[in-house]
C-alpha cells in the first residue's frame, strides 16, 4: 500500500504554519509498514485541490486528507472529494447531535454552516472527533482508500492514531511490517562515513541504509521489511553489527538520542558530577546538559569566564599562564578544567576557551578552540581549529566537547550506558 | 509568477522531520507578492522526482527545490533536473575551491563524492553557501525559473533570504520596487496586538501588514510596493509611526534585530557591563548575549550555580535566605544577581531560578520561574509562570529577562539604541 498525503490549507502556502501533519502521520504510517512516496499542499481551492487528487489517485492507493473539515466556506475538501468521486454528501447523525449538544452547552446559537460540518460521504466509515466538531471518514472506492482528518492537530493526532491506524492495520495485515532503527555518529563527515561502508550500501536491498547529515553529526537510518516486528529486528541488528565493526567507534547513540543525553546518561549512571568553566561558549556547554531533564543529579554548576580577569579573579587561573600562553591556549583550558572542577567539588570539570570569531582573539585566528578536560586528577586537552560562523563555532565545540568528553570516559572503564 | 516548492528528502517522508524549509521559503515568498500554490514532498528517488517536476512544470513557472543536493548517493536533485533539463553539470571553481579548503582546514581527506557538490548546472546563476559545502543554483530555462536550495535550513535560509530571493526581486519588480520592513514585539500577545491595530489592518491596502508570531515573539511586516525605493520606504515610514504610536512600548526592534542584540547594543552604547548567576536556564542566558559578536565589551561572565550548595558555597546566597525562602523564590533570585554583580564587579547582575519541568523543584510547581536584576545597589524581582515543556520555559525565560532588562535601563534613563 502506497500513501499520499495531501494537506488542505492556504495558511501552510502563505508559511504562516508548517505541516506537521504531515510529518506525524508520516511516521505513523512507517511504523505499521505504509510507504508515503508524496506529500502535497494545497490551498483552499477547489479547482486546484480536484486537479490534486487526479495526480494523487495516479500514484498512490491509500490518499490521506488534512485540514478543509471545518464550517467555513474555504473548507472544501469533503466537497471536492465528493464531487470527483460523485459520491454525495449525507448527515452523520451522531456528528449532528454532537453538534448540537455543544451549541446548547455553550449557550451560543447554531448556524447552518456549523450543521457542515456533520455532513459525510455517503457509505464512509465515520472516525469520531473526541477533541473537536468535524469528524473524519474514511472510504474504500475503486480500489483505493481515502481518509479524511480535520487540519487542527489536537484533533487530527489523536483521530488518527486511535481511529484510522487501527482500521488501515486490520485492512493491510496480510502484508508484512517494516522497522527504522538510527545509528548516530559524530566526529566523522558524511562523505567519510559513506566511503568507510561503501560496499554494505552498494549491496543494500533489505534491510535499506539511508545516510543523513544534520548540524555536524551524521545519521544512519536502517530500514527493514519482514513478516514479523521479531525478524525485521533481527536483520536491523545483523546489519547494525556489520556497520558498526567498521565505524562503531563514531557512533555514540542511536534513535533519539542526542549527544548531551548520551553524556547525561553516562554521568548518571556511574555516578559522576560535572561542572565547567566556559569562555567562548559563555554557558552553552551546561546550559547544553540542562535540557536534560534529571541532569541535577550529575550537573553542579559552572562559570562563564569571558574577560581575561574573570579567568583570574572568580575562576583562578594563574596571571603567569595567561601572560606567558594567552587566553587561546592548551594550557589556559588545562587550567580552566581544573580550576572549576577544584572550586565546585565535582569529579569532572571542563574547560573551553577559544576565537569564536569573527575576530581573531587574543592574537589567535578565529575558529581556533582548546578544550580541556579533567576527569579526577588527569587533565587532557585538545585542539579544534574550526571553519564556521561564530555560532556554529560555538555550537560544534560543545558537540565536540560532548564526543570527546564521552570517548575519555569510555577509555577510562566507564561503559557508555 | 506562480510557485511551486519541491522539498527532496526521504526522512521527510518518513515523518523524521517537517518540511519547515517550504514554510520559510512560501513566507519570504509571500514578503515579494510571488503566490505559491503547490508544495510537494518526494523521497530519494530519481523516478518519482523527474514525474514531480514534470508535474511542477505543468502548473507553476517558478520551482524552488530543497535537499538532495549533498555528497551522498541518496542526493539526486541536481542530476535529476539536469537530465530532464537536457543541461549539463559542470564543475564550479569557487565552489570547488571552498570544498578543497574545508577538507585542508578540517586536517580530513577529501574524497571523490565530496568534489561531486561543487558539480552545477550549466548557465545556471550559482548561489554561494556561506555555512555550507553544497551551492545552491539558479537557472533559467523555457521560459520557467528553477532555484536549487541545500536541505539544512541554516544553509537554505540565509541562501534563499539573501541570495536567490534579491535575484527573484529583481526578475519580478521590472521597474518597481517592493520591499518590506519587519516591527518585532514582546511582551504582548498576537491576538492582542491585533485587536489593537485592528482599524490599520482592515484598511491595509499598500504597504500590506502581516502578523507573525513565534517563539514568544509579534512580528508586523510591512511591504510596499512603489516606484522607486525612497518612495517604498517612505510609505512603510508612515505606516510604522502609525502602528508605533498605540503599540510602540512593546516594539524593542525591526528586522534582523533579537532581544539578545539589542540587549548588547544597549550595554556596549552605555559602557554597561553585566554578569549573570543562573540556575534553571544554567547559562543559556549568557550564551544568548555571547552570540553577538563584540559582545566582550560588556559580558564579564558568571555562574551556573545548579545545586543548592553551588548557589551558597560558590555565589555566597545566604543559607538562611535558601531556607527561609527556598531557591524558587524572589528572595534567592534578588541574592543570586546581587551576588555576581558584586563578584564580577559589574554594573548589571541577573539572577534566574525556577523549576523548568516537567517535575516540581523545591516545592514549587513546574514553570515557576523568579527572575532577579540588579542594576547598580537597586534590585528588582519578578515572577514568571510558564505552561510549557521544560526547554520553551528556559527559553521563554531567558527572552523575557532581555525584555525585562531593556525596559528597566529604559526606565532608568538609558535610551534605546
Amino acid at each position: 500500500m502506497n500513501a499520499e498525503i495531501i494537506a488542505v490549507g492556504s495558511e501552510l502556502l502563505l508559511g504562516q504554519i508548517a505541516n506537521t501533519n504531515a510529518t506525524f502521520i508520516s511516521s505513523q504510517l512507517s511504523e505499521i509498514g505504509i510507504n508515503v512516496y508524496f506529500h502535497s499542499v494545497i490551498g483552499d481551492n477547489g479547482g486546484r485541490l480536484k486537479k490534486a487528487i487526479e495526480i494523487a489517485e495516479s500514484r498512490a492507493d491509500l490518499i490521506i486528507f488534512s485540514g478543509g473539515l471545518g464550517p467555513t466556506k474555504d473548507d472544501l475538501t469533503k466537497e471536492t472529494l465528493a464531487e470527483h468521486l460523485k459520491v454525495p454528501l449525507v448527515y452523520d447523525e451522531k456528528a449532528l447531535e454532537t453538534i448540537e449538544r455543544f451549541f446548547q452547552n455553550q449557550g451560543r446559537t447554531m448556524t447552518e454552516n456549523n450543521r457542515k460540518q456533520a455532513l459525510v460521504l455517503e457509505g464512509s466509515d465515520v472516525l469520531p472527533n473526541h477533541h473537536g466538531l468535524a469528524p473524519g471518514m474514511m472510504l474504500q472506492k475503486g480500489g483505493r482508500t481515502y481518509i479524511l482528518l480535520p487540519g487542527p492537530p489536537k484533533e487530527l493526532e489523536p483521530m488518527f492514531q486511535f481511529e484510522a491506524k487501527p482500521r488501515l492495520v486490520s485492512l493491510i495485515s496480510q502484508g508484512g511490517v517494516i522497522l527504522s532503527h538510527v545509528l548516530r555518529f559524530y566526529g566523522i563527515g558524511e562523505a567519510e562515513l559513506e566511503t568507510k561502508i561503501q560496499h554494505i550500501l552498494d549491496a543494500q536491498t533489505n534491510p535499506t541504509i539511508a545516510p543523513l547529515a544534520s548540524d555536524g553529526e551524521v545519521m544512519l537510518r536502517i530500514t527493514a521489511k519482514a513478516n514479523s516486528k521479531d525478524e525485521a529486528w533481527q536483520f536491523i541488528h545483523e546489519k547494525k553489527q556489520e556497520i558498526l565493526a567498521i565505524v562503531g567507534k563514531y557512533n555514540y547513540g542511536v534513535d533519539d538520542d542526542t549527544l548531551a543525553s548520551k553524556t547525561v546518561e553516562m554521568l548518571l549512571y556511574h555516578k559522576l558530577t560535572i561542572s565547567a568553566a566556559e569562555s567562548l561558549t559563555a554557558g552553552l556547554f551546561l546550559s547544553e546538559l540542562a535540557e536534560i531533564p534529571g541532569v541535577s543529579g550529575a550537573l553542579v554548576g559552572g562559570m562563564v569566564t569571558y574577560t581575561k580577569e574573570a579567568k583570574m579573579n572568580q575562576l583562578g587561573v594563574p596571571n603567569e599562564i595567561l601572560d606567558q600562553h594567552g587566553i587561546v591556549s592548551s594550557e589556559c583550558a588545562e587550567h580552566m578544567a581544573k580550576c572549576v572542577r577544584e572550586k565546585f567539588g565535582t569529579d569532572i570539570g571542563i574547560g573551553l576557551t577559544g576565537a569564536a570569531g569573527p575576530d581573531p582573539h587574543d592574537g589567535q585566528p578565529a575558529g581556533t578552540i582548546w578544550i580541556g578536560i579533567a576527569i579526577g586528577d588527569d587533565v587532557v586537552t585538545r585542539k579544534l581549529q574550526l571553519s564556521g560562523f561564530r555560532n556554529t563555532n560555538r555550537l560544534r565545540t560543545v558537540k565536540y566537547t560532548l564526543s570527546y568528553l564521552i570517548r575519555l570516559l569510555e577509555e577510562k572503564g566507564y561503559k557508555k550506558v
